[in-house]
């Protein structure tokens, strides 16, 4: 299965793609998905364009997206929610039901623990898939979630299959 | 010139377009989109599909977004935020500029002063626009939305004109 992970941000939306069969875990691509200053919707439009590009190269089959931070910062909120709309949308446009995790528990699932640094979140990230080149800290942080994604899908599959044994 | 004004919300999504020759304003359609509780990419997707109907149907040629109210309640403007991505994406997509206005001058363009309640603002679009039929609070904002970008492209206009009038 084909997994992206992205982590939405209006300036820079990271992305990455891994493959898995359940428990081997392969790079794919990465990269960022980049926006310069000007009108929103323009901005919006191009972060469209550039997340629809890579489902159309690399036709993941399931997506997930980071949730985003709620601070008491509004207008910084509300900016983040209207990228992470577009992050949300593409997947679903390519007929992708769309997992959502907290930063935690993405951390926890990479790392081990939720309160870890993004260093050693791209230091377990380069780990799980030996050789990445990763195109920053966007990139790492979307792998983070394609593979959180992975270790979920793949627990749920272990759930299922253990239950279709069982008998139930 | 047709002007679109577009209310953003998860749940309901208002629209209202508007035709204008500078001077006069005649009511073409209002609606709005509306999405069931479930999946927050399914609700994006859907909204994206409502609207984008709206733009192939009735072809605006202007478009305006209310500013959404950021508020301390970060769920809630996340949510919001997300919404306004897919309002501001859509007539991104058609190749028009999006206008934005924040909710008080839309009051002060439509009714007069920036504090009108919704009651006030629903009445002076049917001032405006005799005889319409609107379908709901989200469809008269959308509405007063598209007047208030109609008022200030005119005021623009005439500045515009003056300015070539006065040869600068």
């Amino acid at each position: 299965m084909r997994v992206i992970g992205i982590d939405p941000g209006l300036r820079n939306l990271g992305w990455g793609v891994i493959d898995t069969d359940g428990v081997r875990m392969a790079h794919v691509a990465n990269g960022v998905c980049k926006t310069k200053p000007g009108s929103l919707a323009e901005r919006l439009l191009s972060l469209h364009i550039q997340l629809s590009e890579v489902f159309t190269q690399l036709r993941p089959e399931a997506a997930a997206v980071e949730q985003t931070f709620v601070n008491k910062d509004g207008a910084g909120t509300l900016k983040l929610g209207q990228a992470r709309g577009i992050a949300m949308l593409v997947p679903a446009q390519a007929g992708l039901d769309v997992g959502e995790y907290a930063p935690n528990a993405v951390k926890k699932a990479v790392v081990g623990v939720g309160h870890a640094d993004k260093v050693q979140v791209a230091h377990m990230v380069k780990m799980q898939l030996p050789g990445v080149d990763i195109a920053g800290p966007d990139a790492a942080d979307a792998l983070a979630i394609a593979l959180c994604h992975a270790f979920h899908t793949r627990a749920g599959g272990t759930l299922a299959q253990a239950l279709a044994r069982a008998g139930a």
